[in-house]
C-alpha cells in the first residue's frame, strides 16, 4: 500500500526504458516489487465457475491446461489482490422453466461464492463497499467483491437484483451472447428490442436505486447509448476492448469510449484473443469447441476422481480440436495494443483491467493471473506513473462503485428484519 | 454408530429402572455412552439466527444467558449430531415491500448458513438427502439439513422454493405467527383462508415435486388437515406439543396426532415453556418482551463489541422484566410429559424431538443442547430399546424425508445448466 514517490517512479520508468543490465535489483524483480505495492484489481473474474468443481481448491495451484487461470497461489504471484468474481449465467430459453433454472443456479452460484471465502477467511474476505479494498489489502488478504454476468436468471422480476445485492453484489450486466428479456447482446443480430427492453430500462433504474455498477460489456451498441443516457451514475465495461484495433462488436468504437470517459466510466481491457485480432469465422469450428465445453458443464455432481478424469478428456479434445481447426492467438502484444489505445484516447482516469479470465481470457504471453505484472512493466515502459498505475489497477472502478454507492437511495427502515427471537 | 444388541439395552433399561448403586462406570456416565452412540436430530434448531451476529463463534461455547443454546461444544456435550437449521422469518406486512425485503433476508440466511459450513468444514457438513446424516455422523461431523420457517419470503412466486431446495432446504413450513400469502396460522384468529390458501395448495403440491418434506408446525388445524389430506408425501411437525397435556393452538390434539401417525408422519416435541403448561395471557408482558427481542435484531451491522454490549443490555432488561412479570417456567418433566403422551399415543415410530433451540425453547432442567442426553435417559427409564431411541432421535424424520424424496419428480434435464466457458 505504500507509495513509492513520482520522482522514484519516474526514475525507475526511465532507467527501465533504457534496461541497463547493471541494475540490482534486476529490473523485472524491481517492477513485481512495484506492481505488488499497488492494489490490483480484475473486474472480470469467472473463477466462481471452479468453485463447484469436485475436489478444486483455490489455495492450490492450477494450470490453463486445467481450465484454471486464477487461483491463490497465483495471485499472490501476479499481484492480483482481488476483483469482481461473477455469477455468471449461460443465455438459456427465454421460459419459465429456463429463467427458473437460471435463478436457482445464480443464487447458487452466489452462495458457493461466499462459502469459498468463509472456507478460506484467513486469504480472501468480502467486498462490499468502495473503501473495503483497501481495508483488506492492508490486512494481506485477497479481495471478493460480486458482479453479474447476465441478467437472465432475475427472469420476469426485476426485484430479484435486490436479493443479489443483498448478498453482496455490487456490480451487474444485464445481457450476455444473445438477447434476452432486458435488451439486445453485443453478439446478436436480432435486434429484438433496439436496444434495453421496458425491463432493462427498470433494471437500470433498480441498478442506481441500489448502488450497483451497470456493466456494459457484452450489451449491444443501443444498450450501451441507453445505458449511458439512463444511468444516474458511470458506466462500466467490465471486459471489453477497442473497436478501433479491432472491429469486432464486442468492442467499443473510440466515439463511445469518449461518451463512456466523458460521464466518468471505465473500460476494463478484455485479453480473450477472438475478440482482440481478426479470426476468421468457423461455425463448424465454434460448434465443436462448445459441444466440447459443454462437457465441462455439470461437473458437480461427479466424484472429484471422476471430475478430473473429465477434465483431462476434455484438454485432449481440445488440443485435438485445436490442431483440427489452426486459429491465431492474440499476443500479449496485441492486448496491450488495445489498452495503449484507450489510454491514449481517454486518459488513466478510464481504463482498467477486466481479462476474462476462467471465461474465455488468456493471450500467448499472458496465459493466467500469474502474468499481471506484465501490464505493469510495460506500462512502466510506456511512461505512466505509480499514480496512474493504481488507477489503472483497480482505482477507476473503485471510483465508479463509489459514485454508483454515494448515489444510492437511502434504505427505508426494513419491512420485516429477520433474526432474533423466532419461535 | 454402532449398535448394542437389544439385549444389553433391556438389560441396561432394567438395572437404570432400579437405579443400582454398585453399577461400574455411574448410571449416568452408563446413558450418556449409550446416547452418544446414537445419531441424534433435531428438527427445528433456530441457530442460523445467530449467524450474523458480529463475533459469534459456533464452534465457541456460549450460554443461554446469551441467548444461545447450540454450538459445537455443547453439541458434542449434549451428544446432538445436528437437525434442521431453520431459515426463519418473522412474519411481516403482506406488502410488495415486506414480501422483498423477507425474501433478500431469507436467501442471505441460506448463505449464511452454508458460509458457517464452509468456515468449519472439519467439524460440520452439509446434508441433502436422507442418508447424508448416517455418512456424515460416520465421519464424526455434525450434519447440516436446512430447512425454511415460514414461506412468507416466497411473496407472491411460489417457484422461488425451487431456489431454496436449490440451496439446500429439504423441510419448509408455510407460516408463522400469522395468516400469510399461503394459508392461516394456529395463533392468528383471523382465519383468513379457512386452511390453505390457493398459493399454499401450489406450495404443497411443489413440496412434493421437490422433495421437501412440508412442516405443520405453526400451520391451523384447517392447514394441517389439508396438508394432510393433499401432501403426496407425509407431513412432519418440526416442533409442537400435545393439545391432551396442554391446551394451546401451537399443540396437536389426540384424532389430529393419529391422524399424522396413520399417514407416515411424525410430530417433534417441542421444548418453549408457554406451549407446554399453563400461564396466564398477559399482554402487557408479551409487548414488553417483544421491544426488548426486536433489539436483538440487526445486531450484523454492529461491531462484536458493540453486539456484545447491546446482548448484554438486552439480557438486563430481560432479567429486570422477568422480575415485573414473574411467570411459572416449564420443567423437564413437563417436557417430557408431551413426548410419552405422543408416544403413548402413536408409538415411537412417530415421535421425535424439536426442541426449538435458540428460538424459544428451554425449561427447567433442560436449558440447551447439552442437556439432550437427558431425554435418552428418560426414555430408557420408560423401557424404550435403543432401536426405538434411535427412531425417535432422527430415524423417524429421516424416514419422512426418504418419503419426501423418493417422490420427488425426476428432475427434467437442466434448461440451462450453468458453470464453465463463459465469457
Amino acid at each position: 500500500m505504500a507509495m513509492l514517490t513520482r520522482r522514484t517512479m519516474l526514475a525507475t520508468g526511465a532507467a527501465l526504458a533504457a534496461a541497463p543490465a547493471f541494475a540490482k535489483p534486476s529490473p523485472i524483480d524491481h517492477i513485481k516489487a512495484i506492481h505488488q505495492k499497488l492494489v490490483c484489481l480484475d473486474t472480470h473474474l469467472d473463477t466462481p465457475a471452479n468453485f463447484a468443481r469436485p475436489g478444486w481448491d483455490i489455495m492450490e495451484r492450477h494450470t490453463p491446461e486445467e481450465f484454471s487461470q486464477v487461483d491463490y497461489p497465483r495471485m499472490v504471484e501476479g499481484g492480483l489482490d482481488g476483483g469482481f468474481f461473477a455469477i455468471y449465467t449461460p443465455q438459456g430459453p427465454l421460459t419459465p422453466d429456463g429463467m427458473m433454472a437460471a435463478r436457482d443456479a445464480a443464487l447458487l452460484r452466489a452462495a458457493e461464492i461466499r462459502e469459498m471465502v468463509a472456507k478460506n477467511g484467513a486469504h480472501f474476505e468480502l467486498a462490499f463497499k468502495p473503501g473495503d479494498a483497501a481495508r483488506i489489502a492492508a490486512k494481506g488478504k485477497r479481495i471478493v467483491y460480486q458482479s453479474i454476468e447476465n441478467s437472465y436468471p432475475l427472469g420476469t422480476d426485476v426485484t430479484l437484483l435486490r436479493s443479489f445485492y443483498a448478498l453482496g453484489v455490487r456490480l451487474a450486466g444485464p445481457i450476455h451472447f444473445k438477447d434476452n428479456q432486458l435488451g439486445d447482446s453485443a453478439t446478436d443480430k436480432s435486434r429484438t428490442w433496439k436496444g434495453l427492453s421496458l425491463m432493462g430500462h427498470d433494471w437500470l433504474a433498480l441498478c442506481n436505486e441500489l448502488g450497483i455498477v451497470p456493466d456494459a460489456s457484452h450489451s449491444s451498441d443501443d444498450v450501451f447509448d441507453q445505458m449511458v443516457a439512463g444511468s444516474k451514475t458511470p458506466i462500466l465495461l467490465s471486459h471489453s476492448g477497442c473497436r478501433a484495433v479491432h472491429d469486432h462488436p464486442r468492442n467499443i468504437d473510440d466515439a463511445r469510449l469518449k461518451k463512456l470517459a466523458d460521464t466518468g466510466g471505465c473500460i476494463q481491457i478484455n485479453s480473450l484473443s477472438a475478440y482482440l485480432i481478426d479470426t476468421p469465422d468457423n461455425p463448424e469450428r465454434e460448434k465443436a469447441f462448445e459441444a466440447i465445453y459443454a462437457k465441462l458443464r455439470g461437473l458437480s455432481d461427479m466424484t472429484p476422481a471422476d471430475a478430473k478424469k473429465a477434465m483431462a478428456q476434455v484438454g485432449l479434445a481440445i488440443k485435438a480440436l485445436s490442431a483440427k481447426y489452426p486459429q491465431p492467438r492474440a499476443t500479449f502484444e496485441d492486448y496491450m495494443t488495445h489498452m495503449l489505445h484507450a489510454l491514449k484516447l481517454v486518459g488513466p482516469e478510464h481504463v482498467g483491467v477486466g481479462a476474462d479470465w476462467d471465461g474465455g481470457g488468456g493471450v500467448t504471453g499472458m496465459e493466467d493471473c500469474a502474468s499481471n505484472w506484465k501490464i505493469t512493466a510495460r506500462l512502466i515502459k510506456e511512461g505512466y506513473r505509480e499514480d496512474d498505475l493504481q488507477k489503472i489497477w483497480g482505482g477507476n472502478a473503485l471510483r465508479v462503485l463509489k459514485a454508483a454507492d454515494d448515489a444510492r437511495a437511502k434504505p427505508a427502515a426494513a419491512a420485516a428484519p429477520p433474526g432474533g427471537g423466532g419461535e
